[in-house]
């Protein structure tokens, strides 16, 4: 087991004064090297830092990408796209220096195509910006990381959250990409064809790539029509095996369910402090189901049925919106409310995902090494994908209990991998989890990744120093 | 458009005597050098030509696999791996020379995790042997390619067939590989984890290679429940338009439906010649519905009242497997029925995949250019997904035919590629559709195809001249 490589990365390469001067005389005022807007665009979401870009461009169209990245390949700085500023391990961290191409402008919807059931987006809308696009033709775009974060970085780190049980993650709702590649050429990778098996799929290759391959200028997805019924759950459980043995025979039946999470009874405690509600502080699911108004009745009836088996109480259901909301507050604020409840912590979050049969297992065990460690924690899942995530809330100044945060992450990856499972399900690998990736996918596959790296970015400018070190 | 680029790839490079005595001692008897064995694995079911293989290779084992390729590696010899040999478009043949690696014997299930919906099989199974493997377990695999292909070649085409519409295709259903590299290099891709955002996803990257960047040893997919309630349903329409238009609304309307198949009145009649049959003689949708009971009737009924808006007519419905089979049969014997309407042609088939809003447009006028055309043939579709098959029924020995029907491919690749769609749904591009590969994806994206190859197979050993030429 490698141990994590975040800090051999600090390997700044000059950032030549005539690139700025090029950048600002092309940029003018979509130009900047203030220190607070580098400052802004050199950190994430995520517990590790690092000296900010050496300057900001905001751009506005495919063509100022395009002449950014032409610019910094002239002089072989390194390019990191932002937008969000909401990933969670240091994608966005200028660790060999560089330029942050701002694309927050550019968050326009090209084209609407209900019909298709696709949309064509620029890669700074967010997804909430894009569900209020799309909403009144009826149609809404289903992956929701917790954050409200960009569709190209989303589609950057293969993203998904809380409804990919049913409707799969960015992997499988990306149809299309224009991408800038390090040269400051410009592509287009797939159709909005349904299915395809032209050549390498480049699209799902770029999907994930974490900005180390080229940047996206505009992203195609795919769309579904808002369900004719939706209603929504919670249940409380004695136990957290309890609950997780009721969602393993919910997906080993195969029911459609569209959202099944997890909080422990850690998270329901601080969100009960945070937002003042008096929910039972016992593990608890969260659930939602999507159809006609039969088939939802029958789904929820199947869930509420094994539920009860295994000793599921204080069932509400939800069907209006605003009701829906109110049951699913306490996992919206779980992770604020984790944060705010050790004032200057940071959350060292995991992001493990098995194999459905084994998240009993996983789980289990690690939740007895994180209440024998004696670190504030919470646990959120998306537990239908066997997918979940402690928050170990650290003192950033206590360097002990990181390196304690930091080896229970590590006993718990090397238990997923032993059951089949990965390090990442939807966070990316990013600076902080280099190490994991070269357990998980072992020394051939990630050269394998390297090689391709090195063929489409001979100079390493493309948000150099993540997923893994050339 | 550039034109199909086949003619221009028989650059055999010569197999020296040293390979074939080294390969000949190492395999003994699974190496053979007779040439009625060579013509049986240089050809697919495809209508190009070209020279057998130099030599073939049983393997058994990856061991077998590693080293057939390091041993031709050392000799920059081509290798091509051989299953089912159902590809379509000129996929096996050894337009460079080379050595066939026949994996046929590899057809065992290594794995079946029914807890989590996993298989893993080695590369020789075909779809039918693995469904008998694992239906006593309740479970099916859907993908369903007309032939009784193997899974390696399956994933290696970027397969689907006529449950894609609800299931996905090959890349949807591939969740792990593990491949030999052109250095002869066994490397893992993926994992059974449900979803992951470990680096590059080498695993989508290597489902559509078509053997040109690795030789698939081992093949994890996701299965699914066998469906508690399947209901299937033959219809007869007015025009062609009509189907179609029931199936885009179908689709429009979120409808789940399992399956939903187009053939045409051509089809019907070849059909009716050739299994004695009395079907209607006019356009036809073939469905089939899976889910609960309830969920069943719902979309059946949903679906017929479509239909019936469109002038459908002549409802038939079945529900045990006999009377399914029987509904299924035109479907299933369409390719053969055609090819053997006309004793000693070969079928051109075409397989673009459009938009569903666009599907009516991109059919109706390709339809009335294969009337004006003279050539026989005959269509059929997964039109729920929007691609379908023209079959050109050539007279192999008359230049001008093929000629006219290529054009006629051509035409049908054009109008698609202006409404947003492939050139290639599931048959993958082989040598036939380099052409329209560059069309479609474009320079640049066939560029950063091509330097990906070179990264990965420096010596151009595996499967060369498909795809694209380098």
């Amino acid at each position: 087991m490698n141990a994590p490589a975040h800090t051999t990365q600090l390997l700044a390469r000059p950032v030549p004064q005539a690139l700025l001067d090029a950048l600002s005389q092309r940029f003018g005022t979509q130009y900047s090297s203030a220190l607070a807007v580098r400052a802004q665009h050199g950190r994430d979401e995520g517990s590790i830092e690092a000296p900010p870009p050496a300057a900001v461009v905001f751009a506005e169209s495919r063509q100022d990408v395009q002449d950014a990245v032409r610019l910094a390949a002239q002089h072989a700085v390194p390019v990191i796209a932002y937008a969000a500023g909401s990933s969670l391990e240091g994608h966005l961290l200028a660790v060999q220096g560089g330029i942050s191409i701002d694309v927050n402008r550019m968050n326009r919807v090209l084209s609407i195509d209900a019909d298709d059931l696709t949309v064509t987006v620029q890669p700074g809308i967010t997804r909430k910006q894009l569900n209020e696009a799309i909403k009144d033709r009826g149609l809404f775009f289903p992956i929701d990381p917790g954050a409200d974060a960009s569709m190209g970085g989303m589609a950057a780190t293969r993203a998904s959250g809380t409804n990919a049980v049913r409707y799969g993650t960015m992997r499988e709702n990306v149809l299309a990409l224009e991408v800038v590649t390090a040269s400051g050429e410009a592509i287009r990778t797939g159709t909005r064809a349904k299915k395809s098996s032209a050549g390498y799929d480049l699209t799902r290759l770029m999907v994930g790539s974490e900005g180390t391959l080229g940047i996206f200028t505009e992203v195609t997805l795919r769309l579904y029509p808002l369900p004719e019924a939706v209603s929504a759950a919670i249940c409380s459980f004695p136990s957290i095996e309890a609950a997780v043995r009721t969602v393993i025979q919910t997906i080993q039946l195969g029911v459609p369910i569209a959202r099944v999470e997890l909080i422990d009874a850690n998270s329901v405690r601080m969100v009960n402090a945070h937002s003042k509600l008096d929910l039972r502080e016992e593990p608890m699911l969260l659930m939602e189901f999507h159809g006609s108004p039969s088939g939802v009745r029958e789904q929820a009836e199947t869930v509420q049925a094994l539920a009860s088996e295994h000793g599921g109480q204080a069932f509400e259901w939800a069907s209006t919106p605003e009701e829906r909301t109110r049951l699913w507050t306490a996992r919206h604020n779980a992770y604020f409310a984790a944060v705010q409840s050790r004032p200057g912590c940071r959350a060292i979050s995991t992001d493990t995902c098995v194999p459905i049969s084994r998240l009993a297992d996983c789980l289990l065990d690690s939740v007895a090494e994180a209440d024998a460690s004696g670190i504030p924690y919470f646990l959120v899942g998306h537990v239908g994908d066997g997918n979940f995530h402690f928050g170990y809330l650290i003192d950033p100044n206590d360097v002990g209990e990181r390196e304690r945060a930091e080896r229970l992450n590590h006993q718990l990856v090397t238990r997923a991998l032993a059951m089949g499972g990965t390090c990442t399900g939807e966070h990316g690998v990013g600076i902080h989890k280099m190490g994991f990736l070269l357990d998980e996918a072992g020394a051939g596959a990630v050269d394998m990744m390297r090689a391709i790296k090195r063929a489409l970015d001979p100079q390493n400018i493309l948000n150099p120093g993540k997923i893994f070190t050339l």
